[in-house]
């Protein structure tokens, strides 16, 4: 029986997707696809446009036996600490092999660049701490780095998919399961891409997002980059944004003092200050980010720092649960998932939680806790984004 | 000279209190009249319906010389710590009386009670402590227990305005500057009356907000229970309600741990368990309160402890600012007022604030936060209720 691993986010599911899906599948020729994916507040901090169950429903709908959510402690990270939670997360389910979308690159490229980074992990550090460039981003510092010095990594760090999936391949290489990685080679779209093309049945989630938020009408389009369950959830559906959020976040920053601010979880020393006088004259979130976005304080830095104010995370909080995995929340499955669930249950170790209530809510509370505060955008008044909430079942 | 103090909250400016500052001047002969009032949020815990310089400003075009503000830490508070904050800022201020209205008795039966009850505090207190009826208010229980007692205190304070009236005159007691009491009896309505009669010229504030906040219509009778520059007010403003600041409320409770809600003023011994859970389900501040209401929590002591969570105010935060008054915030004057007040400059020893501006916005922080809350439910986006704003002036 061979398991297949993926890490996304999902935000919309679209065409891309599914075609990695189905390559994956058919190039592994994998058994089970456990898909990690985030919950409702992403990577680069910001909330999904729309919920994870929404999400996860498409995705087994689309070719994914199982959905388990990557824990908000996690998934609101760079990309390191993000690997380290989704890649947990699947080895612990028991996958034999991960597979990624990459520009360029195979499976064993991404094994080899993670064995000689883990190798040399000290002295990159050192090097990477006195050479860094400031204007540059930490993955343009990296891979500038690693080619200078380490030009036997033939891997291409420029393009961001492949430093993502390099982030994966560090995290595998860590673990004692020989764990394979199969690449699937991006079709049409980049990743960073702003514009979807007409016709273009594959575009990436940024453009796509960029434009369901600034208008709908796109939506009625014959052809779509993505599935029609993809389309019927956003018709179903407020699209939540960070505007929505806007007015707890200037309400928090009004409320809390500069001692209160200064312990939050990536909040720089001094940046309390600037953040406290800018709060006052933004009028919405691009504006407030537009104002405190510096060469050296990118947006997605800034976008995590607000999600941390917002959620009042503290950096000892915030550090404690980077510790290690303690739960796996599956958020939904088909026949041949839950199958494999049933079949693994003994051999897991870590709680399995596929409902959440008073005795496992402690284990869960700062997940319940993202998911109330991404409630308060929710106008559909869904009654809980966790409690008493079961798997979606698909068969 | 002669200068009078009159204790208010004017939420709305109406007819009542347009006769009860007329009456004051004529009774006492005052040459100046000086109001202290509350500012953005009440003595019962809520928000004023339009800002506090809206207020002043009616109050000044009617018979006020001077509007000082009550801080914000006396004004959301019981009878007595909110006649604590006004008296002593009226005294620093050199009134020579004080005038409120009553439903019976003169200055001297107000005087004579004070003067009783501090006579005998220690004694009340111990009575008071093992004699309290958990199903009756503080005001009822204190007045019931004076009567039984001390009959010689013939002062009925079974009456709203009465009671309110006692603890100025026992805030006055306590200086050793002597003040008279000049009462003013209540015309018309009855203080906690629910209804504005037809073609009502006098109505309770309570009856007017009611009205107020079911519909605006209401405002386009002829006669109207307050003056055409209070009705210019309530047409260009949004009118403020709890329910503006629900969100929010909601927000800072899911966000907050047990712990930090057990430390929040007000906050009694598990009560925060409940809170907690009942804001899960609430779906507004009618709902809420109505969900925590008990014979033992009265509505509006859940309005102020809700208003101390909103503000996110600790116990000894609270405590610590409620030892003395250390400012005097100047919202408004006219030619006599402002005569008056540089006259008086030298003479008074706590800093007057008439422009909050870097240098003393220290000391006004927490009026500056409360500002900063109230202005979130504030769509005309008045720049600042504080910062930069310099008191109002009428000739």
């Amino acid at each position: 029986m061979k398991i297949c691993g993926v890490v996304t986010e999902y935000n919309p599911f679209h065409n891309g997707h599914l075609y990695q899906l189905e390559e994956a599948k058919k190039k592994t020729g994998a058994d089970v696809m456990i898909v990690a994916m985030s919950g409702n507040f992403l990577q680069r901090g910001e909330p999904a446009i729309i919920d994870k169950w929404q999400r996860a429903s498409v995705a087994i709908q689309h070719g994914a036996d199982m959905v388990v959510e990557i824990p908000s402690a996690f998934s609101v990270q760079p990309a390191d600490l993000f690997a380290k939670g989704a890649i947990s997360l699947l080895v612990k389910l028991g996958i034999d092999v991960l597979s990624f979308g990459s520009e360029t690159g195979e499976g064993k490229d991404f094994s080899e660049a993670a064995k000689i980074y883990l190798e040399n992990e000290e002295l990159i550090n050192k090097i990477f701490q006195k050479k860094q460039a400031q204007e540059l981003t930490y993955a343009k510092n990296m891979s500038q780095l690693l080619k200078k010095y380490f030009p036997e990594i033939t891997l291409d760090l420029t393009q961001p998919n492949n430093m993502l999936g390099f982030a994966y391949a560090k995290e595998l290489q860590k673990k004692s399961e020989p764990i394979s990685i199969q690449t699937i080679r991006r079709k049409n779209s980049h990743y960073h891409d702003q514009k979807v093309k007409a016709d273009d049945r594959i575009a990436s989630a940024t453009a796509i997002r960029k434009l369901l938020l600034s208008s709908d009408e796109w939506l009625y389009k014959k052809k779509l980059p993505f599935p029609k369950e993809t389309q019927l959830c956003l018709h179903q559906s407020k699209l939540v944004h960070w505007e929505d959020f806007f007015p707890y976040l200037k309400y928090k920053i009004l409320t809390a003092s500069l001692e209160e601010l200064n312990q939050i979880y990536l909040m720089e020393e001094g940046l309390e200050y600037r953040i406290k006088a800018v709060i006052k004259e933004a009028e919405s979130m691009t504006d407030f980010l537009t104002r405190l976005k510096t060469k050296q304080l990118s947006w997605t830095r800034l976008q995590r720092l607000c999600f941390y104010i917002l959620l009042d995370q503290k950096k000892e909080e915030v550090e404690g649960r980077l510790k290690k995995i303690d739960y796996i929340r599956v958020l939904g499955f088909n026949k041949t998932g839950q199958a494999y669930l049933s079949k693994m249950k003994r051999q897991i170790k870590t709680p399995l939680i596929t409902n959440v209530n008073q005795k496992n809510s402690t284990l869960l509370s700062y997940d319940i806790t993202v998911g109330n505060v991404y409630r308060l955008a929710d106008s559909c008044k869904i009654k809980s984004q966790d409690f008493r909430r079961k798997p979606i079942k698909i068969d």
